[in-house]
């Protein structure tokens, strides 16, 4: 049951967001900023370090929400999640992304625990500068909304069969920019 | 050395976000939204929590650059600051901040960490819903602020005495806002 009364009818954060529509504006054109771009690091590569953050912080609702999305760019199954979060060493990706998924993981526990070593590894292996900042702004930010979902106890749904379709409306549309539309916030457009 | 190359001339989260001003826009108003009000909680408050999940955090950078605002607000010499970090239990301070400070300490750990007594007991020294909730969004931006400033090893100046000038420009004038006034983002005007 949430710590403070929010409609209890909005899962995870789109109750948060509903409950202050104000702090939901920035928070959702940062999502978009930070998820919703190919430059650099592809939507995909984005929404799995943001997974693999939310696995590491035991945020159900936002893993399964953002394992969902990573699911519909990849028309997979949850298959690279999965291994990814069972096996990064050895999970099918790039050495660049098996890097900063690892300063990822480091950055999860706090942000000092990044060394030089690995800014070094993920650089040699073709992480640009902007790769590096995203995945580490990625990583800060789901350990900011990972915390706001939990910390007040929003619902989770457990239904694993609930996600896909918010996922794929995501993967379509983005998250909510009525910043930059001039449109109010609405609810059901809100979800990081 | 930062791990990214950033101007070395801006301190902590300046230097990032003259790196990415794309992303310094939202996050600059989500500072302004939590700490730049007294609706519910005061200024000083909102500071005061930002600071110890800072100091929580390990962040030196934040940890003073907020401790030094604090002060500005409450005209003292970081005596509430270091009062509330060495004994929360006992600092002069009312117990309904007490109660949000302690669901603080535990949402710096992890959203899970807050139990359902904190809840009540914030409630029961006469906190808001809109209180817990903006003290554990407050907590989480600041687990994303953290880690940004030293994820990316930015550089951090020790010397304390260059903190209290900055703080009172903010103190005056705010975060940047630039995103509410057409303004391009300046990296002076900047702050977190």
């Amino acid at each position: 049951m949430p710590h403070i009364n929010v409609d209890e009818n909005l899962p995870g954060i789109r109750s948060l967001m509903a409950f202050s529509p104000e702090t939901a504006a920035p928070m959702g054109v940062l999502a978009n900023l930070l998820l919703r771009t190919n430059e650099g690091l592809t939507m995909a590569e984005r929404e799995l370090i943001a997974t693999y953050v939310s696995y590491l912080n035991d945020c159900f609702y936002c893993q399964h929400s953002h394992g969902a999305i990573v699911s519909c760019y990849l028309n997979d199954d949850n298959e690279l999640v999965n291994q990814v979060i069972k096996d990064l060493n050895n999970a099918p990706i790039s050495e660049k992304l098996r890097a900063l998924l690892r300063i990822a993981g480091s950055a999860q526990k706090g942000g000092k625990h990044i060394t030089t070593e690995q800014a070094e590894a993920a650089k040699r292996h073709g992480a640009t500068d902007k790769d590096i900042h995203d995945t580490v702004l990625i990583t800060a930010a789901f350990c900011m909304f990972n915390r706001y979902v939990d910390g007040l106890a929003s619902n989770t749904p457990t239904d694993l069969s609930s996600y896909p379709l918010r996922a794929r409306q995501i993967a379509d549309n983005g998250y909510g920019n009525h910043i930059f539309t001039n449109k109010q916030p609405v609810a059901d457009e809100q979800e990081i």
